[in-house]
C-alpha cells in the first residue's frame, strides 16, 4: 500500500524515534535549534554526508535499512577517523510525495539502530518534500579530547602506513550488482550494505598516540592515500601484496581494493618505531607500505618493481 | 558559457574562499571533520536547514546570489532564535553537471557575505553532482551562555506576544512572483531575496532576559505561533490590527503576515511586567497579542470580535 507521506508524519515519525535528550544532548528536536551541552577538556568534531538516490545508493539494489545505515556510517566513520567519539546526529531527509511510508520507517531503523549502536542521539534535522529523488544529508557532532585529535597532517617521510579491516569488498558487490543487478550474501553483503565504522579503533589508535595521521576510506584507497600525501606533504609506497583484500574470483580484488569506495575502515600512518599491534578493538591491522619523502604515489609488486598508483577512487554511480 | 563543474573543482571553488580556522574554529575544510574550540560557560547550538531547487526557490526567480543569501540566514535566523551567537556554517552542495560556474560563483558570494557580516567561518560541508536539481543543506554552529537560551515553551498565560519588523512582504512578493513572473522593487524586494537574520535583536532579548518564549517566523506567524503555544502550553489572542505589515495594494496584506513565510522576524513573548522597548538592535518591536491559558488561538478584529486563526503557514511550492 502506497501512502502519501507528508512532512508533518515524516517530522512525527522521526522525532518519536529520537532522543529529546541524554548525556551530551541538552535538548534534540522541538526547537529551533539542537543544544548540546559543552564539554570542558574537548573539542568539537563536526562532518557533513550527502546520501542522494542514484548516486550514493538505487532504491532497487539498496534496502532503506542499509540507506540509513550507511547514510550514518558515513559520518560515524569521520568522526572515527580523527579518533573521536560520536555524540549526536542531525538527519535532513527530503522524500518525493509518493513514497511508501514503509520506506521511511524501514530507513529510520536502519539509521536508529546504528545510533543505537554507538551512543549517538537523533537530535535534529530537516524535511522537505523532494520533487526529484530521495535526499539525505546527515551531520554528525562528536569530541575528542583536546590535543588527541588525529589529521590528516601528520605524517612524515618513513612513517609506516596501515588500515583496518580489508579493502574492496564493498566496490566488488556494487559491481556485481552492476553486472547482475543480484548481490553476493555473507560477509562481502555486509561490508557494502552494512558497514561497521571503526569508532573503538579510531579512538584506541588517538587515545595510545600510535598514529600520525589518519583518514577513513571512503573514496578508496587511492584517493584517500593521496589526501594524506597532499595534507602531510609526502609521498607513499603501496606493496601490492600487502593490500588485504577478500578473496574474489578473477584478478580483480587488487582493483578494487585500491581504488574501490564506500570501504570506512581506517588508513593511518605511524612512526617506525611505533609498535602497531596486528589487531586493534578487535579489529585486524595491516601495514601496507610507507611514506616517503619524494611526492607521489607507488605501487610495489612482489619483485620489488614500482609503477605509479594514480588517485583513482570510486566516483559513485554519477562517475 | 556553460563549463561542467566537477566536484573537485567545486570543493576548490568553495575551499579558496572558506576560512581554514578563525576564532571559534580550530580546523575549518581539509580533514576528516572540522574542529571547534570548547567554550567554557556556553552551550552549542546547532540549527539544520535544506534549501532545495522548486521547493525553496526557482532558478527563473531567484538570482544565485540570493539563494546562497538565503540558504545561509534560515540557518541563522534560527540561532537568533535561541538568543544565540553564530560561529560556523557547513555547506553541502549537490548541483547538476551542466550547471554554469557563474551560478556557483554568485551562490558561494551570496553565501560568503552574509556569512562574513556575522562573523561566521564557512568550516566545512559536503559537495556532490545532483541527478536532479540544485540541491544545498546549511548546518549553522553557535553558542549561547549556559542558562540563556530562550525556548520555544517559556511562555506563560498573560505574557505579552511580540514580533520584530514586518511580516508578509517575503510571501506577498513570492505571489507577485507567481502572477507575473516579476518581482518589485524596494524594501520588499529585499525583504523575500535578502532577508536580514535578527540575530542581534535575538541576542539583546536573550542577554536583557526580556524574552520568556521565542521562535523565528519561517513558516508563517499562525504556523509558528502555534508550536509556541504548543511548546508551551498555553494558547493565544492576536489582535488583526496590530500584526505589523507592508503597505500592499488590496487587502491581502494581512492573509501575507498571518499565513506568509520566510520572514527571518523573531516572534516572541515577554511577561506582563517586562519593559520590552519600541526598538530592539535596531529593530522595530510590535506587541500583537498575549499568550491565554484556553489552548487554541484567535484573531480579534477592530471591533473586539473573535475568530479561530488556523495554523496555515506557507507550504513553500510543493505545498
Amino acid at each position: 500500500m502506497r501512502l502519501k507521506l507528508s512532512e508533518r508524519d515524516l517530522i512525527r515519525l522521526v522525532r518519536a524515534r529520537a532522543g529529546r535528550r541524554s548525556g551530551a544532548v541538552l535538548q534534540g528536536i522541538g526547537d529551533d535549534c539542537a543544544r548540546l551541552a559543552p564539554q570542558p577538556g574537548y573539542e568539537t568534531l563536526v562532518t557533513t554526508d550527502f546520501t542522494l538516490e542514484d548516486v550514493h545508493f538505487r532504491r532497487e539494489w539498496h534496502p532503506a535499512e542499509s540507506v540509513g545505515h550507511r547514510a550514518l556510517a558515513r559520518g560515524l566513520s569521520d568522526i572515527a577517523a580523527m579518533g573521536g567519539e560520536p555524540l549526536a546526529a542531525f538527519l535532513s531527509l527530503a522524500l518525493p510525495g509518493k513514497l511508501p511510508r514503509r520506506w521511511v520507517e524501514d530507513f529510520a531503523r536502519g539509521f536508529l539502530a546504528l545510533a543505537k549502536k554507538f551512543g549517538v542521539t537523533l537530535a535534529g534535522g530537516d524535511t522537505a518534500e523532494s520533487p526529484g529523488g530521495i535526499l539525505a544529508d546527515v551531520v554528525v557532532v562528536g569530541r575528542v579530547p583536546k590535543g588527541q585529535a588525529v589529521l590528516r597532517s601528520g605524517a612524515r617521510a618513513g612513517d609506516g602506513i596501515y588500515v583496518t579491516g580489508e579493502l574492496g569488498g564493498s566496490a566488488a558487490v556494487l559491481h556485481q550488482l552492476l553486472q547482475s543487478g543480484k548481490a553476493p550474501k555473507g560477509k562481502l553483503h555486509a561490508a557494502h550494505f552494512f558497514p561497521t565504522p571503526r569508532v573503538a579503533a579510531g579512538r584506541a589508535l588517538a587515545v595510545k598516540r600510535l598514529a600520525s595521521a589518519m583518514i577513513d576510506v571512503s573514496d578508496g584507497l587511492s584517493t584517500d592515500l593521496s589526501h594524506l600525501c597532499e595534507e602531510s606533504g609526502t609521498g607513499a609506497l603501496v606493496n601490492e601484496h600487502s593490500v588485504p583484500r577478500p578473496v574474489l574470483p578473477g584478478a580483480s580484488s587488487l582493483h578494487y581494493a585500491l581504488h574501490g569506495g564506500d570501504d570506512y575502515e581506517l588508513l593511518f600512518t605511524a612512526p617506525r618505531t611505533a609498535r602497531v599491534p596486528a589487531k586493534i578493538a578487535g579489529v585486524r591491522v595491516t601495514r601496507i607500505g610507507e611514506m616517503v619523502k619524494q611526492k607521489g604515489m607507488w605501487l610495489v609488486d612482489s619483485h620489488g618493481q614500482q609503477k605509479a598508483l594514480q588517485a583513482r577512487g570510486w566516483q559513485h554511480f554519477g562517475g
